[in-house]
């Protein structure tokens, strides 16, 4: 895949990810918000009016709020209208495609600059109609029917690496605390704090005491969800919204000295049900985008500094830093036990805290991940900076894998 | 606007749009039915896996069968996977708004070949259900909560027109008789019959006789469903998918020596709720879609030699008629009444019968527009093919006006 002309990032905006801060919130409150703090983020001004065209990543607002035609109601509370509006829907991946799409729109030589968000308000419901609704995204005839929604379905994926690889859950619960760890340094993320502090504070309140992290993770207080997935492998159900800014290369500078460069892109599709893929240690959307994204940048996997990659569970951190090439197939598990994803690894991983503690309102993740690598790349990340950054990586899962698509980002 | 590079249709297929054929199908099975006879019609044949791409429009398969990730299940069934697939979602437009994602996709370089489809599955809910969830795509806030659903939108529109220019309800009828016309030379269409047909079946059963098409439907057979449309102003609800086949002009030859050429291509938005416009007797979205399109193609509305219009209730094809500047303002019923845009008249409108006949699975809308410019451009429409076309011209609305999209096609 080529393009025929270059796309850069020149601002961007992002909510909180929270399940309380937006509970008197809509969806078109959280997206305008995010929009605003895009627009009022570029370096030299922009204005609304430069805009001419909106994509907007949005798994189910249908499902979760009733309202449908997303897209053209974001452009008209933001002020947009008449600029043409248009909605994806890749599951999880919405905002992650719809970044490409917004790529294609201007790459064609349509528009000069556009504004993507990603938004999803998934409160409104509770836990189980949430979890239920996010089933959708799987197959709804063979995989729904049968019991699966998200946990189980990743817990099926834990379970045949564990058994492929040896790996095993103390792996996992390294990343939760890695993540945690790094959304404590995030002030727009969900949870924002370690491990190690929620297990003092809930152990408290219990008369209970816990010598380091495992000991909570492994306690009653960590629940298992989907054997072997307990309640700290899973991301939160949070709302909120994320937009980025992108013009053409021709004009980026217009906007800002320092534009992030799109530098490669890759998207790539799989069978909805796993029962219908020859391998469930592995995510072959993710491998295919990747390769593709590559190849359009002209980088390996070692020329990345810093990823946000897609950790619904933390399974997923696995399966993505294996996939996307930063170590050998059945060795994620123990790269990040051994901290080589954390903030100063050799490849850092999801420093805003990633899904698991950044939160994951679906639509929303694929911009906010792009709103992380302008943030890393300008150097502007503040506590949770990566040295010396020159390519930056997202990587965007729908559902189980049958959407992944991955950006490269450079300066 | 202006494009990098140039896009063709080279092959197309359609399911038949009713509301019983496909009653024991899901969307998915829907689709694949489609999108193979666009592979199967294509002149010199093409590989499944030439096809490097996908974009699928779709409402709200989330809604309607609790089923979303829609084009990665439709990438899956059609076997299309590893291969990119992308939802788009803009109400009743979303099929011609991913229509343009396809052209941008492969004028931005990315992609040479790209199917693009559209698919509705309404019929499994009710017909209360699925006005309540069509709803969804008005302001779910302001509009749906006062009680507004499509009909009474429309209605507005309709009263707002009449008022201001004394358009009246016999033009509307005039329109449903000339699509309920052209329906009946349409195979794929929902209705087959004409209205007077259908009068005198309706009235034998009932013992009642009406002396022309008119006496029909001012008869209680024709019942008021928001003054001062009637049953026969309003499209039906209709299941079915409709798919095109798009390459770039390099290698559009390969594939068939009559390509159609999508020559121009427009979008706009407008205000979600009607009570924020300025005026009722247009759509401004629609205006400002077409003189984009017209621009790109270089050509004006007297070039147009056929055109499918968005007409999902017959006020709607007024409208449309005066926007795309086929009429002018407030003459859109007069000149229908005069049967200027009948199939011999000198602005065929809606040869296939329009969403009000050929029916409206509202995801499928879109492409099943691009479907019967493809088949008039290639002089290969049958009984309802309109002489000596050269320019074709499809418009898709999404919502009360929205979103509008339009693209111009020639040979």
């Amino acid at each position: 895949m080529k393009l025929s002309k270059g796309v850069a990032i020149v601002g961007v905006g992002m909510t909180r990810f929270h399940h309380k801060t937006h509970a008197e919130k809509t969806s078109r409150e959280i997206f305008v918000e995010a929009a605003l703090e895009a627009v009022d983020s570029v370096d030299n001004g922009i204005q609304l009016g430069d805009v001419e065209a909106l994509f907007v990543g949005n798994f189910s607002s249908d499902a979760f709020e009733k309202q449908g035609h997303t897209a053209a109601l974001m452009a008209d509370w933001l002020g947009l209208t008449p600029k043409a509006s248009t909605r994806i829907e890749d599951a999880c991946a919405s905002s992650g495609v719809a970044l490409n799409m917004g790529v294609f729109a201007i790459a064609s030589g349509a528009y000069d600059v556009v504004l993507v968000g990603g938004v999803e308000k998934m409160r409104g419901l509770g836990t189980e109609e949430v979890t239920d609704t996010l089933a959708m995204a799987a197959d709804g005839l063979y995989e729904v029917g049968a019991g699966f929604t998200f946990p189980g379905l990743y817990a099926a994926l834990a379970t045949a690496h564990f058994d492929r690889y040896g790996s095993n859950w103390e792996q996992l619960a390294s990343i939760a605390i890695k993540n945690h760890h790094n959304g404590a340094l995030n002030p727009k993320a969900h949870f924002q704090s370690e491990i190690m502090d929620t297990a003092i504070r809930r152990g408290e309140r219990r008369g209970m005491a816990f010598k380091d992290e495992i000991d909570f993770l492994s306690s009653s207080l960590n629940p298992v969800i989907a054997y072997p997935l307990r309640l700290f492998d899973c991301c939160p159900i949070s709302d909120g919204a994320a937009v980025v800014l992108l013009a053409s290369e021709e004009i980026a500078r217009r906007f800002t000295d320092t534009p992030v460069y799109i530098k490669g892109i890759g998207q790539a599709s799989d069978t909805m049900a796993l029962h219908d893929r020859a391998d469930l240690t592995m995510l072959r959307a993710t491998r295919l985008a990747a390769l593709e994204a590559y190849r359009m940048a002209g980088v390996e996997a070692c020329d990345i500094d810093v990823a946000d990659v897609h950790d619904c569970f933390t399974i997923a951190e696995v399966l993505a830093t294996e996939d996307l090439g930063f170590f050998p197939e059945g060795e994620g598990g123990k790269a990040a036990c051994e901290g080589r994803t954390a903030l100063d690894g050799d490849v850092p991983v999801n420093p805003d805290g990633g899904l698991k503690a950044k939160g994951h309102p679906v639509g929303a993740t694929g911009t906010a991940m792009a709103y992380e690598m302008y943030k890393q790349l300008r150097g502007e990340a503040g506590k949770r900076q990566v040295d010396d950054v020159k390519n930056g990586l997202s990587h965007n899962v729908g559902a189980s894998g049958a959407t992944a698509v991955v950006q490269i980002y450079g300066r």
